[in-house]
């Protein structure tokens, strides 16, 4: 199986390209769009919520996940594997939260390229067909990168926070996704965004209506949230808007 | 087959996890999103529009259906069977028009709890994985509903009309769904909505342009457009605007 | 494989009813959704567009395409075969700039129909199962559309231009898509839209943060963009604008 992490937006034939791009190379293969509004051109906070999305992508399938602000620049082109899963994707940092949290993440760059490469759409040209192809135990050709590639304090994400104590994600309901984990946090924690202080609830119907709250949300992230409403708006919150603990 | 219906909207990791974890137990299944803009928060206009639609649903298929304002509350999670079709959702009148156009519809609570169930996301946790046994004509355990459930007054949705002479739902044309079927109206019935009245046509080509007409919709609904225009702009038509018949 | 591309927009049933209407006759295919954001009721520009997407759509599989304004209106319901691709959908005029690029297009009007027609949703009722029914090998009933038919005057789209001179589609990042493909277009081409003139880069990465430039899109296409923002927001280009060549 195959999951699809993108910030490529639902319209337009992008979407499309991808998975026909990925049938071509195995047409077996099922592919499930994971997310497709991640952070747009922002490989900086979506790294945080992709590793917060990977608890639900299975050990044994493979996840093709493209934000790239500087598509065709500089970064290598990367597949990474993390207890079993597999990612392909710019190595822009957009992997670095997932791998400094496990113990066995291994990264290889991939020399492999197909006849016809595009300036601007690598998602299509290179990284679906590499994906499809790992969905088929297939290895394109590809380069190790050592333990001194993950040191290098020059490499992208190397100086990233552990977690980060910001807003990453707004979803369609106004709920605010940050990019705090909750593991470690007491039942009393408090958070503060946006001048004003959340106290923790298990869920929504702990609530009255129109009451705003943090909760663990479902992918083990602290989550702002309003009963019947939008947090976002009640509170003026932004994505990127600075979060703060107070115990 | 399994088809899902949902007020999750489009945006969001969501939809790609209820397909993960459909996945996850049924690998061979193929699972289709029927509608994920249903009435948000609202089984009781949703109820209107699944029933509807689920003419469309194939007799030997699943429809994973959640729309849940009070998530991880007080209604059962249910298993519904009409006319060979299974449903699976929370029970809160979500099924409730389905059920009673059928005379030979049964339902059960389910009494199966994953091994681990998030606060928020029954969703992901409970409901998919249960059609996706379903799907694989796998029953979790589960209690039978008696009849005195359907006939019990103080079930929700038991004092819900037949049919809903409301806008239920305005597509992205702009037009305008009602809760009303079609069968047994006149070629001259004529609907009022937002103090306008309108004239039966069969469809869109059979009035000039910019002319608004009620049709019969292809779910079998009362339907207000407009050739080449939007309804609910044009007439000001918002969801759960009331509508009356004259005959 | 079936690829889907129609105006009908995410919203709504009407896409999971086509994947049903297919599910049902060929359970078996896989169907992917290349693009529902056509150009709205206008298959003079989709045509371009859809052009220049089938160089994406493989040889042995099927397209599923409705733009379709006059919905049960006169157009007949055709199947047309590109370079072994085949196409289904309403004869208006979609399939033009298609056929003409080939020298080995063939064209037939269906005259299976099913047992249930509604008025207005002909993509389910009839071009939904016919792509079916190509994808598992299987004709339904047509008959050939002679040359004699694509050199009529008066069928739709014999006079539309080669390339059209226009933006056609605009994508959500805001980057503008025109009708000009830019095969034998020169480096040094520029290129003129709304009283604003762009010069020729490789990709984004080639200018600075908010440059507008255009560039050879991975469709072909000529196409307006700029550097981390939207072209559209940028320079106040509306699909449907003017675009001039100058050497």
């Amino acid at each position: 199986m195959i999951q699809i992490f993108t910030d490529y937006g639902l319209n337009g034939p992008y979407i499309g390209q991808l998975h026909a791009a990925i049938a071509r190379v195995a047409p077996d293969a099922s592919a499930i769009d994971l997310m497709h509004d991640a952070p747009a051109r922002d490989p900086f906070r979506s790294a945080y919520l992709l590793a917060a999305l990977a608890a639900d992508i299975r050990p044994d399938s493979v996840c093709l996940a493209v934000v790239d602000p500087g598509v065709g620049g500089e970064r290598p082109p990367v597949i990474v594997s993390v207890d079993g899963k597999r990612f392909v994707g710019p190595g822009n940092g957009l992997f670095e939260i997932l791998q400094r949290r496990s113990s066995r993440a291994k990264a290889w760059t991939i020399d492999w390229r197909p006849e016809k490469l595009s300036a601007s759409f690598h998602g299509r040209d290179l990284f679906a067909p590499v994906a499809a192809m790992l969905a088929r135990d297939e290895w394109p050709s590809c380069s190790p990168l050592g333990e001194g590639w993950r040191e290098n304090p020059g490499r992208a994400g190397a100086n990233w926070p552990d977690d980060l104590a910001e807003a990453i994600y707004i979803d369609g309901f106004g709920n605010v996704m940050t990019g705090l984990r909750t593991a470690g946090l007491s039942a009393r924690a408090k958070v503060e965004v946006a001048g004003k202080l959340f106290s923790r609830v298990r869920t929504f119907g702990d609530v009255t209506e129109s009451q705003g709250f943090w909760y663990e949300n479902s992918l083990g992230l602290v989550e702002i949230a309003v009963n019947g409403g939008s947090a976002a708006q009640q509170y003026g919150i932004e994505a990127g808007a600075p979060v703060v603990l107070r115990n």
